[in-house]
């Protein structure tokens, strides 16, 4: 039976991972691929109910650990629910943002540590560790010019943080590549959108080759 | 500036803590000291809806580590928005159940591995662990038989579980002993009421005297 591969797009805001997932799926199905492509909480009612939890504006008292336990928590059910029987049924599956979100934004930028928000999110994966991370790569700088520019595009609450914080979050995301250099594969996330995709497309289609 | 002390009261199903506990914080009170009584969600707005969450009887795909994340979740809030602050202003914490009630329900009774539920609820306690726990020892036989007996009691879902998921929580609570003998106290929680508080309060009042 085969197992399907568990892929995560990983980047700052504005790195156009959400954009390219939509081609990158549509490219692996046009090679024959089964694909699905999801984002935590997915629809997952028990996730959705957690991120309600987290996202409630009157929640102004929200600790942050607090927070990392509560999207840890989503993303396990999300995991349970949805990730998982996608892979037992050999699909692939593209999630937009996962564990290294979680790190870099929680765990290095807000400083809670690394180490202290890989360990609740160990606990929520269990074996689950994504199959190959595609990191967006692009400056904190071209990254919320993209966002100011896109128009379609809604600002959210990370968006309006200040450029310290954006600064943070790369430097983050720069020590899980060096983390986990075998995981994580760079993607110049400055090209145009073609130029992306075909690049993602070659390196998934490579590992889906060596799979089979 | 004199701090708190925090003291959590443990024990199977039917043990008498939360009838006990209410008895030991008038005693304390009659001996001088500023007490809070309390338990998780313990009215906190973000822990409340946490347990929500947990308890949501629709809730039937709640996958066990999602739900331990979500305790080790609300269990963060309610000790940062309520035992810090009584702890910080001096009271001594009466806590109904805490992390070891997670350690032995889902650690070691479910199945989750209590070194795995350690590393979530470390996470969320950070460097607040109790000064002191009261271990209310109950063998599981006599613990079923209070709560048949106890009709002012409502039954809920854990009490309803078969007698060999009592058992093992009694054998969790046993290795929790064991493995934090300067921590927990054991308390005969088969004699009287009037005994189990007087030698609550006997332990509790030498640990008082000896911090101030």
């Amino acid at each position: 039976m085969n197992k399907g591969l568990f892929i995560t797009l990983e980047g700052p805001e504005g790195a156009g991972k959400t954009t390219a997932s939509v081609e990158i799926k549509k490219k692996l199905e046009a090679l024959g691929y089964d694909v699905m492509l999801t984002r935590e909480p997915g629809g997952i009612k028990i996730a959705e109910k957690i991120r309600e939890v987290i996202l409630d504006p009157s929640h102004t008292e929200m600790d942050s650990r607090t927070e990392a336990l509560l999207y840890a928590a989503a993303r396990r059910q999300h995991l349970a629910e949805k990730v998982k029987p996608a892979l037992d049924a050999g699909k692939v599956v593209l999630c937009d943002r996962f564990i290294d979100s979680s790190l870099a934004y929680q765990g290095y930028a807000r400083g809670l540590g690394i180490d202290e928000v890989w360990s609740i999110n160990q606990f929520a994966i269990g074996s689950m560790m994504p199959d190959c991370t595609l990191y967006f790569d692009i400056s904190p700088e071209d990254g919320l010019k993209r966002i100011e520019q896109n128009a379609g595009r809604e600002v959210n609450r990370l968006d309006l943080e200040g450029m310290a914080f954006h600064q943070k979050v790369y430097e983050g995301y720069q020590i899980l590549q060096e983390r986990f250099p075998d995981r994580m594969r760079r993607i110049d996330a400055s090209a145009s959108l073609k130029d992306v995709t075909a690049e993602a497309v070659g390196i998934l289609s490579d590992m889906l080759k060596n799979q089979h």
